[in-house]
């Protein structure tokens, strides 16, 4: 990964885009959020949805998938070059955490994130924060999904960061 | 479910609690989060977490699985008394969510949530607001992760809301 001083305010990435199939919806919905509009057609139908949708941590969980994948890119493009790289801290957190639209079986999400912020951390001298802003949009383009997410990055300017202490 | 205005600021609801095995650790971190050191126990001791630990949307999941159980649960309890219920609308999103530490394999998690939050809907007559929040602790009584949850309750007053428009 880059470390902390690469990430600048407003540079934005693309995530990934991902199609919800009814069969994923009820199966992760199954598993997580068994309400009756996230696992069955009928019973979607009759509620305040209309049809079958996701749940919202489905929506989540699959933007999870596809950053985590597009991280791992990243470090093995670098990896490839020699590149030196930053470790990337645990998550503290997520702010904002809207969910617009439903996301209905068949919909496709397109997520984007967005730098919005970027802060030498005072507690854990050697890191840094940085907070993105991402949106996941369907197929119309309308914002089904967006939420802020902050997370511990490296700095460059010392070799080695002492480890975090968690809590 | 309860209507909007048996909600009060204060009450508190115990959620359930769940014990994460490394194996569900495992196989929930392989489909949406399959960051090392949530999939596999020796990458995990090398990591800054020092072992293997759940995905922070795991301990997301769960929270929510054992919530919609005891809407569930709710539901059928109000229905055999023949008392009316109340619609639940969809949540708008999620504030102020926090891994405060890391949930490892054999620990128990604990969710509780407090009401903190009720108003009118403004935009959506017949609707209020529920704002919780909910605090998941771990077997020694430490706080692992914290959430506000906002959520659509029906009011009494009015005899049937208005659908929801969604968006």
């Amino acid at each position: 990964m880059r470390f902390f001083e690469e990430f600048e305010v407003g540079e934005r990435r693309q995530i990934g885009a991902h199609t919800f199939t009814a069969d994923q919806i009820k199966r992760f919905a199954s598993a997580y959020d068994p309400q009756p509009f996230h696992t069955n057609e009928e019973a979607a139908a009759k509620s305040h949805f209309g049809q079958l949708c996701a749940s919202g941590w489905h929506t989540l969980a699959v933007w999870m998938r596809l950053n985590v994948r597009g991280m791992q890119d990243e470090v093995r493009r670098m990896q490839a070059v020699g590149a030196p790289q930053a470790k990337v801290g645990p998550s503290p957190g997520f702010d904002q955490l809207k969910w617009l639209r439903p996301v209905y079986a068949g919909d496709t999400i397109t997520y984007e994130s967005e730098v919005v912020a970027t802060r030498e951390s005072r507690s854990r001298p050697g890191w840094g924060l940085v907070s993105m802003r991402t949106i996941g949009r369907n197929q119309s383009g309308e914002e089904a999904i967006s939420f802020t997410a902050h997370v511990f990055i490296e700095r460059r300017a010392v070799a080695s960061a002492p480890a975090l202490e968690e809590g």
